[in-house]
């Protein structure tokens, strides 16, 4: 079971992270970063340098592909290596996965037209013009394709999917051996729940 | 004001991630990443590699110091390099935090002698022998000393210091951006609410 985990200019660190320390626990799992060089890959505000140690030309075939989100996925949701690396992997992958604005990025791939799926909250209603439907849950599971909300649910999203690939004690095992027993300080999570100036302050960005 | 996040081979990427993608999110904070020698350091599994981008000597007087834990923190809870940086940048730093295991490091280093302080559950007890008072709680801050459980908390850790530091506000907008509503698809994230045989098993290993 080779797990890969696509990496690019520009990606958010805890996408990749979060579905990363709890996948790879999974027994028996290879896990590979990969980009389109191999090396150091940096984060969306450049403060971070993620080591790829494969290009995408070495990894052919993974069991299951995880495709973390950025702030500008722009660079790689348009014709180039990696989307056509991502229809290639796909065409035999067993799971194919995103958070946050990964699902762009899988979407412009054309590999979520008539998927029900989720994303980032600033980003839900972009799904839509790639033919897929967008979904406000944290995690949506279509056929194959996994895709979860913004950047923390990649860890909602790996536990979700130990479960489904190895059974519910598996799943658990991880949840306790990385203590996932969240108790955020506020209630602010998700626009429905935050402050509303907060949900516009960010909306106004967009 | 300077976050430093100290890395060490052998250290669990989500602990470092988890506080980064929250408190690297400051206004006006500049992060580094800081280890003995500066370039790639190697997780625990020793399937990923973070860049560090600073070496120890280089980073002196850090606003805010972030210690990850990992499997086996032997090598770096033992005299030598880290341990005398913690201490020296300790003097002068404004919170001195840790997720999971990384307390037992500062612990070795003496910082948390007669202090509040928690760890990874499976090693709560072991920050007794640093003179430390144990505490089950997920966020523990005593005086400018905030430590973490296991793994995933250093996201509840991260949003609760940027509480303390800018404001509910601040906590609340980085929240609502890293989509943090945790939806934890079973409920066994800590030793009371997993399956009493997952403890045990886990329990088993130490």
């Amino acid at each position: 079971m080779q797990i890969a985990f696509l990496l690019y200019p520009g990606f958010t660190a805890l996408d990749a992270i979060g579905p990363f320390d709890t996948l790879s626990r999974l027994p028996g799992a290879e896990t590979v970063l990969v980009a389109e060089r191999p090396g150091p890959v940096r984060n969306e505000s450049d403060t971070l340098g993620l080591v790829a140690e494969a290009a995408l030309t070495e990894v052919t075939r993974p069991d299951i592909v995880v495709v973390p989100g950025g702030a500008d996925t722009s660079g790689v949701a348009k014709p180039g290596a990696v989307q056509e690396w991502l229809r290639a992997v796909d065409a035999t992958s067993t799971w194919t996965t995103s958070v946050c604005t990964g699902s762009l990025i899988l979407g412009a791939a054309g590999l979520l037209k008539g998927r029900r799926a989720t994303s980032h909250w600033l980003a839900l209603e972009t799904l839509a013009s790639f033919g897929a439907e967008p979904t406000g849950e944290r995690v949506v599971i279509d056929g194959k394709y996994v895709t979860a909300a913004g950047v923390s649910s990649g860890i909602d999203m790996g536990l979700t999917l130990l479960g489904r690939i190895a059974g519910d004690r598996t799943a658990q095992s991880v949840q306790l051996l990385i203590e996932y027993d969240p108790q955020p300080p506020y209630d602010a999570g998700s626009p429905e729940k935050a402050p509303a100036d907060i949900v516009a302050e960010w909306r106004a960005t967009m």
